[in-house]
């Protein structure tokens, strides 16, 4: 990389890249990924070291009643604020670029511009608030989108902090435990956030295009089924009297799976991630089986059509089984549109650092769904290798990481002096300012 | 019931069941049922009541080096032993007649006996010791069949002392933690062995017969089964970049299941009973599934044959998912055949007794299986209503529990007095005695 070649400062795409790479190994795997669940200690010593970036460039930092970071650097004393940022957490031996990139990114594109600011090179309108979203993964506490979601009003705080994880710690419990649950409200007037991510799938690298502008979000829903046998013995239980609910989720499991068949490729995806067995005794018969089934598409008819199908076919596994099956629509997630402002200024910001950029849908959810509700939200991708994330091996190429914080901090420069003032937003207005 | 109906002393009949009933409340679950796995505390207090029962009887009471407890009610000093027993504890969630039933049994033949002895009705040539076997069930500590198994020396007692539970605490840990590490080595010259114990399946109960008189046990292996595949995101990861193991592991569950109808009815039972998944995350595909199949057959033909056609097919959704598939045979058990004198043994007792009974077969493992290595064994079954077992509503109606007293007790006075002498029995000679 020279400063020819880069879009951006080459002392800054180091440093970056140097604290990039320090992050990930806070928590870090022995196969290239992280283990940083939501409010583990893993998750503290990341918090603790964007605490002391931002505190050693004199911004102010503070964490609200769900464990929301936020770091701001003072422009404009007392105008609203424009937030760019994303979430430190990781999944169960998960991967070291998914969120933590995108708050690396921001802090330094934070420090870029106070730096351009300082210069006399830029002035901004609004302050701007990097902040680490609490708990976006959703693997230790459930639903994921925690933190973000709070703060947009679209979940109960109350009721998040009751949340227990699987040892039956609670939410409260767990930021307490860690020092990292505040008092502070957070910023209560926005003009706007950007966030920075990894696709976690193979577009942008199959079109060899080094950004992705997000133009909407996939339809989502998940299933809670619960699927009840009873319990025998393996041995001496003829198999004409066994009710096995191990054997009806193995059918739930392949059934779920097996209906993207019927739709085009890619149009809908489908998977079942978590279970639960009992009692789960090689000798016993499993009379009880708990998981959740995630379906996705662009299309709500897709993903409605799937699960009425499923549901219907959950039955005859049921009366053939002799088992109960009991499945539950939860954490439904309805197509998100962000501004198409924000997708535009993504585009003329890649024209002018010589970057090809692309728009696209996201299946994931992300912080930037819940921020869209209030403030116009801007969503960006860099490409993944192999398309693949949530894992270990999980991998963004440093030239991809330093094209996105390029963009990333010319996006935020251009909010910050006002380029998504009075763009509408499919959120409550009464919330957002930036007019 | 009353003096004429019972083949067993009204009062004793009665004295028996009340001990049952209560001990059944120890560990108690909501429905019905019993939860004391191995060496927890609602197994220590099990032991704890059955050594009080011993000691308060003036019987010895020694704890050997491997958690079993052994009363000794001594007639001829130096003599070898007639051994009675089962196991007190129980699956996760398990019934309260399995395994405690042939403890409880043991313990009022013996004070029966005892009676007997006292008032010149009974000679025997040789002592009578009543034993709870440590860990039958195998559910938190596997295998199964531990403490009968390293005392007749088919499993190394350091090895098994080893063993870890799925909370990494050791045998050894646990044993001393309740108590019930013993320093003692338990009797080492057998005359033989006795068991009563629930069927767990219906023939009994079908048939309307009382008793059954074990002649042999089942062939059974068990399969241990790692399927690897990548983790990757529910949402963002196009179906067809997937490797899901939990997939595969739901393909293996159904074709473990399945092959049981390519034989004739009942022939073949198998079961996957435990499973273990990673990262096991609501929006995470799974990489890693682990779990144990369970293949039972009188024909051990029949369980090579099945064995082999299901590692067959597991390699063709290997292929088919893009995973990794590993089955390794372990606990492979064959048939094992009681000595025919002591089922005619039964058949006399049983006539005398005016009850009925017929030769059965075990699918099940039990201790007997083990003791009968080392001691010419006697296993009797009693109906199980529905013959459902391992789970809350296990159940054995109190007549046919008395019936089965009534029985060992008998059983147990004939082999106390010499009845099995010299019978030979497929262990090892030189650690038998009684002949």
């Amino acid at each position: 990389m020279n400063e020819q070649a880069s879009p951006f400062h080459q002392t800054s795409a180091e440093a970056f890249l140097q604290d990039f790479h320090h992050v990930a190994s806070i928590g870090a795997t022995d196969r290239g990924g992280v283990e940083r669940q939501a409010a583990t200690d893993a998750d503290r010593r990341t918090r603790d070291w964007f605490s002391e970036f931002a505190r050693s460039r004199g911004w102010s930092v503070e964490v609200d009643g769900i464990g929301n970071v936020f770091a701001t650097v003072e422009f404009v004393p007392g105008a609203p604020a424009i937030l760019s940022g994303s979430h430190l957490d990781s999944q169960p031996r998960g991967g070291r670029f998914d969120g933590a990139y995108g708050v690396l990114a921001s802090l330094h594109a934070a420090a870029e511009i106070q730096r351009r600011v300082e210069a006399g090179e830029l002035a901004p309108k609004y302050n701007l608030i990097v902040v680490d979203w609490f708990n976006e993964e959703g693997s230790r506490f459930a639903p994921s989108i925690m933190g973000s979601s709070v703060f947009s009003g679209l979940m109960d705080r109350d009721e998040i902090l009751a949340v227990r994880d699987s040892g039956g710690t609670t939410v409260r419990e767990a930021l307490e435990g860690i020092g990292y649950l505040g008092a502070a409200r957070g910023p209560q007037q926005l003009a706007g956030y950007a966030e920075v991510h990894i696709e976690q799938g193979r577009i942008l690298e199959r079109e060899g295009v080094a950004l992705g502008a997000v133009d909407s979000s996939w339809y989502t829903q998940k299933l809670d089924i619960e699927i009840l046998g009873e319990q025998s013995h393996t041995g001496a239980t003829a198999m004409a009297d066994r009710r096995d609910a191990l054997v009806g989720a193995s059918r739930v499991t392949l059934l779920v799976r097996d209906i993207c068949s019927e739709y085009p490729a890619e149009a809908l995806v489908s998977s079942v991630g978590q279970i639960t067995v009992e009692p789960n005794s090689p000798i016993v018969v499993n009379s009880r089986v708990h998981l959740v089934a995630d379906l996705r598409a662009n299309d709500p008819e897709i993903v409605r059509g799937a699960r009425d199908a499923l549901l219907e076919r959950f039955r005859t596994v049921a009366e053939e089984e002799r088992l109960e099956i009991v499945a539950k629509d939860f954490d439904v997630r309805p197509n998100r549109y962000y501004p198409r402002e924000g997708v535009e200024l993504q585009e003329r910001v890649a024209d002018s650092l010589g970057l090809g950029i692309r728009r696209i849908q996201t299946m994931a959810g992300h912080d930037s769904v819940a921020l869209n509700t209030v403030t116009p939200s801007v969503m960006m991708f860099v490409p993944s290798v192999d398309g693949v994330s949530h894992c270990e091996r999980e991998l963004t190429r440093d030239e991809d990481l330093v094209n996105g914080l390029a963009a990333l901090t010319r996006v935020v420069s251009e909010m910050l002096t006002g380029a998504l003032d009075g763009v509408p937003y499919p959120g409550r207005p009464a919330v957002a300012v930036g007019a």
